[in-house]
């Protein structure tokens, strides 16, 4: 099962599709979406919207995995990344991808076996359990890579159990 | 000039086009895209992004006037409108429409000559500045009316004075 996993943001949004057989996962290819503060707010938002359906058009994956984001009190940041993530839900409804969201804690916990594990922790594990010879940098991206691990085994618990999928 | 004016929102998105020539205005067509609470989120947003571009296909808007957003505390409601907002932001990209963006006391202030002016002043001035015989419902819907008629003023302003439009 090829699932893409996303870590949604306006300045830098990280990305990673993997292959997920059995107890293999590898990477097929990851990177980062980064626009630059100097861009107006739309066209940043259409170069997310035009990078994420480029990957979705070259790497093929079947289901996604979304970060689940929390805010405290910051409603100006809430604001920002709500607008990153209508765009990647709008392409993830046109390419008809189903898909799941797992919080932080859900991805630490899936990836290092524990749900406080720092981010240097996650990085390590994913770099071990993709078997790249350097972590992914920036940290987006080796976030991306852990949802799509943790995605990938959230959908096959799904699909065992005969959940369905998405929504 | 020809305004599309918006009143960003998931559940109900009101948008209004307007003409604007010297002291004439008129409404040229208004509605509301709704979204149903039934629907998966990335197929509201699916929706509002279908919608909004066949409302600019249709009218062919010169220019678009957002309704600026502000929250208090509740980063949860900021979260959403950002989703919708994001649409709104990327259709007026594709389109490569210029855009202004009014906060709600500008909009009261251009439509009514007060800024902390009532929802029923705003909907009575909406009416009789447009020459509408009922006024138009839902609210989102007079309100994008509204911000169609401050944005035009406020472009118009603009370009007399040789600003740059949009971002």
């Amino acid at each position: 099962m090829r699932v893409l996993g996303i870590d949604p943001g306006t300045a830098t949004l990280g990305w990673g599709v993997i292959d997920h057989q059995g107890s293999m996962t590898r990477a097929i290819a990851y990177g980062a979406l980064i626009t630059s503060p100097q861009s107006a707010p739309e066209q940043r938002l259409k170069q997310l919207y035009d990078g994420l359906q480029a990957i979705c058009q070259t790497h093929h994956p079947e289901a996604a995995a979304v970060e689940k984001l929390y805010f405290g009190q910051n409603s100006r940041t809430a604001m920002a990344v709500g607008q990153a993530r209508g765009i990647v839900l709008l392409v993830l409804a046109e390419t008809a991808l189903p898909y799941v969201e797992m919080s932080p804690a859900e991805v630490k916990q899936a990836v290092t076996g524990y749900g406080r594990a720092d981010k240097r922790q996650v990085q390590l594990m994913v770099q071990r359990l993709l078997g790249l010879e350097q972590y992914p940098k920036p940290d987006d991206v080796a976030d991306a890579l852990a949802i799509a691990i943790c995605g990938a085994e959230t959908i096959r618990f799904q699909r065992a159990h005969g959940e369905k999928l998405g929504r």
